[in-house]
């Protein structure tokens, strides 16, 4: 059995997870919650100075775990593609400023082309920024989605098809985020997160939670504990996978976000030590 | 290239694909419009003779190609696992009296338990039902369902996982329905639709298509054309696989059951043709 967590000294929030909040409160209100990590949602930023955001953000003792969310390289014409690239370098340069050392990446699909061939695109444009983002110091994490998301939000949808963009990219700078609601119902998931780990891959861990039911394909996502995803027994595999880095607190819901944020605080602290 | 089809001799329209219909009305109105085969939803028996209306379908030159749906195996206590098994005896009685030769499985899953110990108790019920079915002469198709179906309707979600219960199992009369919109997004489709051809597991093939966006879980299913899902070159694999039986419109739509369904029906048949 996995141990229980004692304290939030792993525990990381999305700035999406407080929608709500300007960048500024959710860095105050974690900070004072103890909460020691945030991952940034690049429309956080908009209107910032980013390398102060960054400064601020470190100045309240959090630390800045990733930047979300770099991707989107499938797309149906060669022009498309290349722009997509060129935005993530963008990408890469404002984690850089932000003092961020992960970039996420969602990494697209689109309906007008097959999952196979979006795939491609998206292993040779990570190709393309890998050695950009290596240079930058700056890592990048593919995040398999839901396979509900195939269509037009991520081809890649198991961790297996992950690892093979990896391989194929072959570039250390290129690793996986596994998250616990895109992956859970996957049967092979155990030996997948080992071998992510195995070959030095496991770069992020994201948890939520799956409702019954589940009324919107996006915004609809528990707090840990209020769903069927067993938390526990997933981080306990990543941790055998050996990794040591923060537990991500990453959740979309139309449903919480219209709740006291400053509540939802406390019970995302209360969740994570009873769920997680 | 997968041939087009050029007549609707292999089209089976589910009934409830057009439920605001009544049975009789579907009936009716399928088999004006040329439509050869016709899968019972269960529901549309509801209080009617069982007998009379399988003879009323096969009356209007109508076959009976399946009915949906058994299965809802998984569960948390012994006794509702015992009623679950007792109801499908139920249904294979049913199917006896409609004159269907097929069953479609969806075979359940309970937030409550892991989908491991959901798929044990799926495959332990099937095979206390299949010298039943055997007996019946009634075949049950396991349909693996989309993993956003996979908290509470199907712990099977991959042909994968079905194939592993069929070989578990070990009877003839137990094989699989393989439902586009379930398994389009699965990298390893062709291969495991080839292998169920082997195995002589392809009992059924359903179609459908994948909106973008998908609006809803259960109810936002597209007609042929509509989507993303790449129908004909599935329906091809599955005829390579040595299937020659009906191609099955099975669709769940809000949307589409407002609309006038004689316009509907003459809908799916060009949907049939130009896309399936």
């Amino acid at each position: 059995m996995t141990s229980t967590l004692s304290d939030y000294s792993r525990l990381c929030i999305h700035t999406i997870t407080t929608k709500p909040w300007s960048l500024e409160e959710a860095v105050t209100r974690y900070s004072a919650a103890g909460v020691r990590g945030i991952t940034v949602w690049r429309q956080a930023l908009e209107g910032r100075d980013v390398v102060a955001a960054g400064q601020r953000i470190r100045d309240h003792g959090l630390s800045i775990v990733s930047l979300c969310r770099g991707g989107f390289f499938a797309a149906a014409t060669k022009k498309s593609r290349s722009r997509a690239i060129d935005e993530n370098r963008q990408c890469i340069d404002e984690a850089v400023l932000l003092g961020a050392p992960l970039i996420v990446l969602v990494c697209g699909a689109t309906p007008s082309q097959s999952l196979a061939e979006s795939r491609r695109q998206i292993a040779e444009a990570i190709a393309a920024l890998a050695p950009y983002a290596a240079a930058a110091n700056v890592r990048l994490a593919i995040e398999p989605l839901h396979p509900m998301y195939a269509a037009d939000r991520s081809a890649v949808n198991t961790l297996s098809q992950a690892r093979a963009i990896c391989r194929e990219v072959g570039s250390p700078a290129v690793g996986i985020a596994v998250d616990a609601y895109h992956v859970w119902w996957d049967d092979r998931l155990e030996q997948e997160i080992a071998a992510c780990g195995r070959e030095n891959r496991l770069f992020a861990f994201h948890v939520c939670d799956w409702l019954t039911p589940t009324a919107d394909l996006l915004n609809d996502r528990g707090l840990m504990g209020e769903g069927c995803i067993p938390l526990r027994q997933i981080r306990g595999w990543v941790e055998d996978a050996g990794f040591r880095g923060f537990n991500e607190v990453e959740i979309f819901s139309d449903r919480l976000w219209k709740t006291d944020q400053g509540r939802f605080l406390e019970a995302i602290k209360a969740a994570y030590l009873a769920h997680t």
